[in-house]
Order: C-alpha cells, then structure tokens, then sequence
C-alpha cells in the first residue's frame, strides 16, 4: 500500500499513513486534540484545519462551503473529515479547531461516609514449619489469619498463589496479605507493608476525566486532578464514541488517559503505583461499556440495552490500569442505557435514597439524567439535551476553556451586555454557563418573547439583521480575540430553547409520574460543571428545572466522583449503590404517551402552561410582557 | 555471544547455541529424547552421545571413565552433561540413551459414578428486547435462566461479558451458555450448541501422561492415549525437576506435552478443542504443582511442604490448555509434598474410603505412595522407593519399552533362565516387573540367600565373578541386542533389596500405626503400570507388600487416572476427594521413632522378622533352605 507522510504544524509532527484515508483519520492517530464533534461524519464543521502544502483531490463539498467562511476558503481551510490522503503534506492545525485546555469540576459535595473498604492488609508472621507439622504453606497461613483475624474460607488469586512458597520465605516467613472484601487473599508482599495501602477513583465523563487518589486506611483524599477524555478526538458526543469503527481503540485510549491521570495524581504525593489496589469509575453507560471494554453497539439504537446493570468487580489485569497488577476494579450498577453508573454516584453523594423530603437531581450535559424521589420511591430519566450548553451548535459556542465568556447581564434600558470570561482573557466565544443567561438576559430585555424570538424593533445597534435571520451582537469586533463580531443570533436561540425543552420534558414527565408539582420538591440538586457556574436563577427563568424558590437549589458539583470517592472507602456503599440500581423506576420518556405534547409546549419559555410558573409571571408583569391572551394562547397550545 | 551450530546423527536436526553451555543443555533444547536421570549431575550416566566431528575442550573426566566402556572410549563416547559446546559439532544420539517409546498404563479400574459433571450447557432464547423492557443483556438473560432452568445469581466470566452484546444478537437471541459449577457462565455461543460438551481428564506421572477424553453427556471416554512426560529429558526424578533452573520451562513443555495429547486425541475422534469446556489433573506433588506453576523449591527440602493442598479451580487462561480458552481446570487435592493428588485419585478409584473392610492400597514408583485405611480412618505414607523398579541403577535396567525383559523364571534344577521380553524383541535390558522377579527367583532358585547374597558356589557357568563381585548371567551377548552379556551384579540386587525396604518399611509403619498386621487386610490394591505387570507371588515373597492371601491381591491399574476422570464428570467425587485430602493422616516416616529400625530389618528378604512371614516358612522349608538358627539370627538384628 501506498504511503504519504503528512506534516503538522504547528506541532511539528510527522506521520506516514496509507493513501487514501481521511485526513481526521490521520490526525486522529497522532494524537493532536482536533475538536471533532460529530467524529467525522461531515456535520458539525468543526474539523477545520489548512492545507499548507501539497493537493487535495477532492473539491470543495457542499458541506465545506456552509461551514467555512469565504476568507477561511481563500487560506486554505478544509474539513479534515471530508478531504482523503493522496499526496505528501504539511497540514496546519489552527487553535480554533483544539479542544484546549479545559476547566474541570473535580470538587463535588462531601457526604460523610464510614471508612470500610474491601481492600485490607494483613502483617502475617507464621511458624516455621517442620516435619512433625508439613501442613500446606495456604493451610497454615489460613489457621493464623482464622486465628488472629477471626476471618475465614479466604480465597486466593492464582497469580499470588503463585508466588507464595517465594514469597512468604523471602523474609523468614513475615510478610503482608493484601484481602480484598474479607474473601479472596489478591496479593503478598515480604516484610510489613500495611501502611501502604491506597485507592484510585474516577468520574468518566464524556468530556472530562476526574481522579482521586484514596488513602484507604482513614479515607482522606491525597490527590485529585482532572484531564480531557482523550476519546474527545474520536467525536465529542457519545454516539460518535459508539459508532466508532475500532471500539478497543476507544477502551484503549480512556485507560491511556486514566493512566496518565493516576501517574500525575502518585508522582505529586510520591506513592508507588503498586500500592493502589483498587479503583472505583462511575460514569455514563456508554462511558462504563468503553472502560470495561464490553460491546457498546447496542447502545447505540433502540431500545439502548446495556450489557450488564449490576456493579461489577473485575480483576485489574483484564483491564490494564496502572494500579497493581492483581488489584480490583469497581465499576457501580448502571441503570438504562442513557442512565448510568454516574448517576447512581450523584444519587449516593446527594443521599436522595435515603432523604424524607422530596428531592429532584439534574446532572446536566449532552445527556442530562433527572432523578426524582425520596427514600421511598426513585425516578429517572435520561434527556437528549444535545451539546448546545456545552457550546456545540451555538454558533459561537465553546467549552468552558480561556477566553470563553462564562457570565453574561443585559442592560434593560440600554441593551448594552456586560460579561466576564475565564481568565479575563480577550473573549474568543461563549460557553455553557453564559448560554443559560442568553435567553434569560434577552427575555428579561425584551430582545426576545417567550416564544425566543427576536424582537428586531428595538432600538440597538446590537441587533441586526445576520446571515441567518436577526442577531444581537454580544461583543464588538473591536474587543474580541479572533477580531470578528461574536454573536448571538435567532438559530442559537432555537437550540438552547430545544436543548432546556427536553429537560424541562424529563423533569416535568418524571413529576406527572410521581405525582407531584414543582412545589413539593425540597430540595433540587444541581451536578457537575455546568450546574457549578451558571447562574440559578436565570436557569429557573428558562424552565431549566420546575420553578422552585432558589433557597431549595443546591449545587453538589462533580457528585458523580463524590459518589464513586464513596464506593470506594465504603463497603456499605456500595451494597446501597447496586440495592439503589435495583430500586430506581427508569422512565423512558420516548414511550410516555404525553411524551409530544410536554416535548412541544416546552419549547416556550419557559413553559407553555404559565399558570403554574407564578414567579415568571409576576415578573413579566413587572417588565410589562405579560398579557392574559399570552396565557391563553399557550393553554390552547398546551391542551392540543 | 559466539554461536556454534550442532548437528545431531541421525535425526538431521540442526540447533545455534551459545558458546559453552553443556551438550546436555544444547541437546534440551531440541527436543531429542536422551535419557538423563540425574538432570545433568553427572552421577547417573545414561546420557551417552557420540562425538562424530568437532573439538571438545574437556579431557575425559573420572565420571566418564566410570560409565563408559574402554570400546565406547575409542568410539569417542561421551556423557553430554560433562562436556562443553566451544566448536560446531557433528553429535550421534545411540539409541540406547533415548527414551524411546513406553509401554504406557491408560487403563485402570472402573469405579461406577454418577454422571453429573460441573459444566453444563443450557439453550436460550430470549425475547428481543423493546423500549419497554429495556432490561440489559445481562438481566433478561438471569430472569430467563431462573425461570426456566431455577438457576440463580449466576456470575459471569469478564471475557465471555466482553463479547456478550454481540454474541447473543448473532443468532436473533437465540445462544448457548456454558455454566460451571451452577455459579458461573464461563462462555456463551451463538446458536444451539448444546450437544458439544466435552472434558479432558489428565494424569501426570513423573514418567509418563495419560490423558482421557470425556464425553460430559453420558461420562463415556471417547478417547484415551499416553505419552512421556517431556520434563524427562531434564531429568526423570522430581528432585531434578525441582532442581531444575528455569521453573517456567518445566511448567512450559508439561503444558505442551499434555496439549499434544489432546489435540491426538481430539483428532481421533473429530472434536473440537473449543467443545472442552473442563479438564482435571492428578499428579504428584511436584507434577501438580509444576502443571500449575506454582513454586516447587520448597518441596526439595525438609519438611518438604506444599503450596496448597486443597483442590483448586483455575480458568484455562492462568495455564494455557488447548481447551476452550475460558475453560476451566481442576487439579485433585494433595495431601503432603510426597503424598499428592494422585493418591486422593487412588483412594476415590479404589473407594477405600467407604469400604467397611481393611484396605491397602501401593501406588509403585520412584516415589510410593501407601495408603491403609476404611471408612473409619485413612493412613497415607510416601516411601523413597528410587527408581530401581523403573530400571534406573540397575546395571541393565531400561523402562519398559521394546526389547525390555518383563518376566524371568529360573529353573531350580538348571539354573537356567527363562524370560519374555516386550515385542518379543532381542533382549535389551530388564525393566520393573522383571525387576521384581530377579531376586524373588533369585532366592526360591538358592542363588542368594535372604540377605540378597549370591552364592558363589553354585555350579553354574551363568554365576561368575564380575567387574563388580558375583553376577548372574541373564542373556549371553549371543542372545541380546548390544550382542553384550546382559547380567544380574550383586550391587544390582542390593538396590533392589533397598527399594523394596523403603516400601516395606511404609507398609509396615501404617500397620504399626493402624494397630493391625498383614493378615487384617482385606484388600490390598496395586495401581499404577508396574502392578498391572508384576508376578504378585514373587512381589510378596520378596516383602514388597506384607505376607496376604494372594486373592485379596487387586491390580487397579492406572487408579490415579480414574480417580482423575471420576472428578470430572461428577460435582461429588470433588466434595469427596476434599474431604479425603482433609481426613487422610499423613505419616512422615522419617520423624517415626521406630522408622531406623524397620527400614534396616526390611534390607532381609522379606524381612528380619520372619515369624509374621508364615508362606515364606513354608516355602524355605520345602526347597531346604531354612533353619530356625536363620530365624534367631534375624530375630536378633530385629530387636537390637
């Protein structure tokens, strides 16, 4: 087979590939962090990178010329995922088209837990033996662990049966077993190692990887970080990870970036890999699949089956995690296919499960799950929110990353914007938490009605007629770091309303089905980033969530890594992990008979029945956009 | 490292090995079957070669001298353990150093057992799964399980989980699920598959394997075959394979050799090595341990104490059998580091362990295993028998492979010879049920007396001084293979007389501990291929056993191989042999009071103590060769 180097710039990498596969393709095997949203599939046009040297068979696609602007075209910009290998060429990969650094949540909500974990030592020191006692070396180690332990029917991991006559002898018969849930003997070490124990806990999440590493002896966390999903370069959303040609690529490249994660997280706290004996993941469904490096296909189409439910303990060699090599790994229950083992984490670190008072959870992101209930009874669901609050399909949207505006104010008198971006740098786009604020800001200024639409008879500058309909320039050329307006224009407005829409339909089904209004709810749960930094009342505005008095809103920030911190300092958590993936009524919303109804009246702002939104009404009396015919309108719509 | 090439006469074979390493070692590593009893120690001398071409540094050492005639000498004969690879070399491999091809016992007693092995297959099909009920794989397919077959809380093998999703939607749902043990799906096959389920059962001499095929349908054998236990070639005692540098290499070719056995014995009857879901192993202490790769070190030395004793359930994937890769296997208990898994097979194929009425059971080797017990209580000892009976220092001695002398009678009249060889071939050496007969037909013929003396003043010419004191002429060079006289020494009589005291003194230790004697014996078992063979006459007349009835005298031929297969088919025969392992009391003969003792009065034929020995009376006095001044002498030696 033919094969073509290409060059990257500014890297300075080379790769030699085969011709004819696609630049992504190319890219995507050295590594280089190429956004790639829809992984590959030619329709989130962010793959844009410049051809410096060398031909490009293909023409420009039609999809080429909507996503790339005239000068983009005239410098030699292309959709890596459109245009194929069949020359030598030096590529450039402009910043804009890089994932970036990012801000990750990493902190979550404390819930005060009893330190038991699974994995213990034991320092052991036997008897010589002799030719009037020749009993077996596990028989005799078995009778002093009963003896001093008072534990018993000790399984051994083979691999440490192996080595045991070795190593119990190596210094004179004293050394330290390593128990894993008082069942099963995973490793020995000569001499007295029991102060040496640890433990290593992570959020997968889609975009973000959280690690914590354990002192398992009084459960104190000594390390904790995060770092991107390095499988973000595959596609950013979870479909694309699924469809993936090459799925043990993608379990291959999560362990690598856990790896990675585990030796920052040792090296800050000088501890050997080796003394890590277990580790615990939560994460979404299709997260847990790729990690545990089970057959993801399925969750890809309907009815979205998960291979297994249940928590699952399984041994570190079958995994390949840089722990000990016969250390454990947990991996806690799921409970649907777009409901996972993250959620179980938020329900455990927000005590839902065991709470009087009723609780709503919302762990917002492409997928958002709700969970709704109390010690009683469960709910959830999971939401196809879309990546609008993550800055996908927003056309200035983008991560949560330097420069990118996080906090936005209109004026109502003079409809000039006030923002703040992360690092006070010049602002290069918008992400998630000021998205929630677009709509609410431009409703509570009248730039929109409750319907999102732009009013273009207001007397700003700032709104005007774009590409695309009316927009509202957010910042001037003149301020912004790429030197061009950033805009906020009529389509982005649809898709943040679609994306709050289908939360707003899992919040409201799950309380139709439960039986309750947003008034009884006591308290609601925000988890993750997105619910640390967006501004709660502008999300109440838009019908985020049921419209509840603010002091019951509580945000519990990665609550999904709490929970898996807990499982793993917790025996007793974890049995309340896998009883609580049992007791959970999952709802899916697609098969709920009012499931289009709720879906479409949720496209108003911030719900169709205003009735039961007393607040927004008041304060749209208030700023004078309320009317009864309004109301009217809506009811007969909601009642269609 | 320089490199030089060896070529091996007449197989052809060609080999780079690295400059001075022993042609012993070099010869290993080919794979070609020259005998070497003491591993390279230089002390057996069985590892003649012939140097055709190169230079070997090394002058002929003093061992050399010892084992090579003055004719091999000029044939430039060699020991490949005393020699050194420093040139390319021309190497003769005579026929008379290898191995060659065994008379192997496969057959052994049948004890009747219900079939009811741990691996069972069960059909499923389960319904396609819809929005509805979108159970995960895993679930539907326990509630399936329960339902159906009342099987619950079943744990899945990881690796089968891996490819679950895919598998079970290969065929529309429909699959097969292979269970171990009710308690684990070790794999799942797409399609009806259950009618393909199949065992492999394994006995692993020191000396040679034997290898079963189970249909776990019905438990009938398919297929049964033997070969040598490859580990020979470094050595044919355990103590050498102990000793032996590369403990991974002896695990390594014992697998290959039992791999090769299965895939002969799969071929004969058109199975497929995937449809072997299970296999079990009897051993030694040493082939268990070595079979499993567990260290073996520490059962070379004082107190010679195992790893583990219990039976152990390992997944194929931890030793590396050419069964079904997630397949499971099962190695019998042990009882001490001599008494191994063998003898718990013994024991289950003999069912002395529920037998109202005394037994003994010898289980003959260079180790022997004696067992006396009932259903109340069981007794096991090993004894350092040697490999005497199995040819080795004895000056003519070979393994029972063609052209082995097997039987002799002597005529008292002439003091001539009559024998039977294997293949009735030209006589070429003796081997261990002729063995048994030498000094049995030795003493009814006078020509020694009960202390193993030749007596000198015979008048025959077949009695005559050798290199070494007296000897008798068994085959004049006429008659034989080497056209060399093949004869009986003195020393050759002493060892006999010295493996036969080792186990007399086991039998008699247990009966001492049992509190009973020889006559209380109602059944005494002779497993292995050696009992199969001997003149069970001519065994008790020289003490191998004590003085019984010969109708309680029952050959069970290869009992540890049945015993093997047994626990395959049948989940009991397991909880038994457990049981067994625990309940046997193990009798270190070395730390007995009284073991110095019996072990020297057991150097008489039979015995010192001639009193208990009533048929040989008999019989010394009907060919005149007894007198009670004899009996006071032994009686003397006996009580000092």
């Amino acid at each position: 087979m033919t094969q073509f180097e290409i060059r990257f710039q500014p890297d300075g990498r080379r790769i030699n590939v085969e011709q004819g596969i696609s630049v992504l393709e190319a890219i995507n095997l050295t590594g280089i962090d190429l956004v790639s949203l829809c992984g590959g599939k030619g329709i989130c046009g962010k793959c844009k990178i410049i051809i410096e040297k060398g031909e490009i068979k293909e023409s420009l696609t039609e999809k080429e010329k909507e996503f790339l602007t005239k000068d983009q075209i005239d410098e030699n910009y292309r959709l890596a995922c459109r245009i194929r290998v069949f020359n030598n060429l030096i590529i450039r990969i402009p910043e804009a088209s890089r994932t970036g650094k990012q801000k990750l949540q990493i902190e979550g909500i404390k819930a005060p837990v009893k330190v038991e974990p699974l994995i213990k030592k034991l320092f052991i020191q036997l008897k010589k033996p002799s030719l009037d006692e020749p009993k077996s070396d596990i028989d005799r180690l078995n009778d002093y662990i009963l003896k001093k332990f008072g534990i018993s029917k000790l399984k051994f991991n083979f691999n440490a049966l192996k080595s045991l006559g070795t190593v119990i002898r190596e210094d004179n018969y004293k050394f330290t077993v390593c128990i894993w849930n008082n069942s099963e003997i995973i490793t020995i070490e000569p001499g007295d190692t029991t102060e040496k124990i640890f433990g290593y806990s992570v959020d997968i999440g889609t975009t973000k990887l959280a690690g914590y590493l354990i002192d398992l002896i009084n459960g104190e966390v000594l390390a904790a970080g995060g770092l991107m999903n390095p499988q973000i370069r595959f596609g950013e959303d979870v479909i694309s990870r699924i469809a993936y040609k090459d799925p043990q690529q993608m379990h291959d490249v999560v362990i690598e970036g856990l790896n990675e994660l585990l030796i920052d997280l040792t090296n800050r706290v000088s501890i050997d890999l080796e003394n890590i004996y277990e580790m615990t993941a939560v994460g979404n469904t299709c997260m847990h699949h790729l990690f545990l490096n089970l057959d993801a296909k399925q969750l890809g189409y309907s009815p979205y089956v998960p291979v297994i439910r249940n928590g699952l303990s399984v041994k570190n060699n079958k995994i390949g995690m840089n722990i000990n090599r016969f250390g454990k790994i947990y991996t806690l229950p799921v409970v649907a296919g777009f409901v996972g083992a993250d959620t179980i984490g938020v329900i455990l670190a927000s005590e839902i499960y065991k709470r009087d008072e009723l609780c709503m959870a919302l762990d917002i992101g492409t997928n958002t799950e709700v969970v709704l209930g109390n010690k009683e009874r469960i709910l959830a669901c999971a939401c196809a929110s879309g990546p609008a609050f993550e800055g996908a399909h927003i056309k200035f949207g983008m991560r949560a990353a330097n420069g990118a505006i996080e906090k936005i104010k209109i004026n109502p008198e003079t409809l000039e914007p006030t923002y703040y971006t992360i690092d006070n740098a010049k602002p290069r786009g918008i992400c998630g938490s000021a998205i929630v604020d677009i709509p609410a800001e431009m409703l509570k200024t009248k730039i929109i009605d409750l319907r999102g639409k732009i009013n273009k008879n207001l007397e700003s500058d700032r709104i005007r007629q774009g590409d695309n309909g009316y927009e509202y320039v957010l910042v001037w050329g003149r301020d912004s770091f790429s030197k061009r307006d950033i805009t906020i224009c009529q389509k982005d407005i649809g898709e943040i309303i679609l994306a709050k829409a289908a939360m707003h339909t899992g919040t409201e089904i799950l309380m139709q089905k439960f039986g309750v209004k947003g008034d009884d709810i006591d308290n609601l749960f925000i988890a993750g980033a997105f619910g640390t930094h967006i501004d709660i009342e502008n999300a109440r505005m838009i019908g985020i969530y049921p419209e509840i008095s603010l002091d019951k809103v509580k945000r519990i920030g990665n609550a999904a890594g709490t929970g898996s911190r807990m499982c793993l300092v917790s025996k007793t958590m974890r049995k309340l992990a896998e009883e609580i993936s049992k007791r959970i009524e999952y709802i899916e919303l697609a098969v709920q008979p009012n499931f289009q109804n709720v879906f479409l009246n949720s496209h108003y702002l911030p719900y169709a029945d205003l009735a039961r939104y007393p607040i927004t009404i008041e304060f749209l009396k208030k700023i004078g956009n309320y009317s009864e015919k309004k109301i009217r309108i809506f009811k007969n719509d909601f009642e269609s």
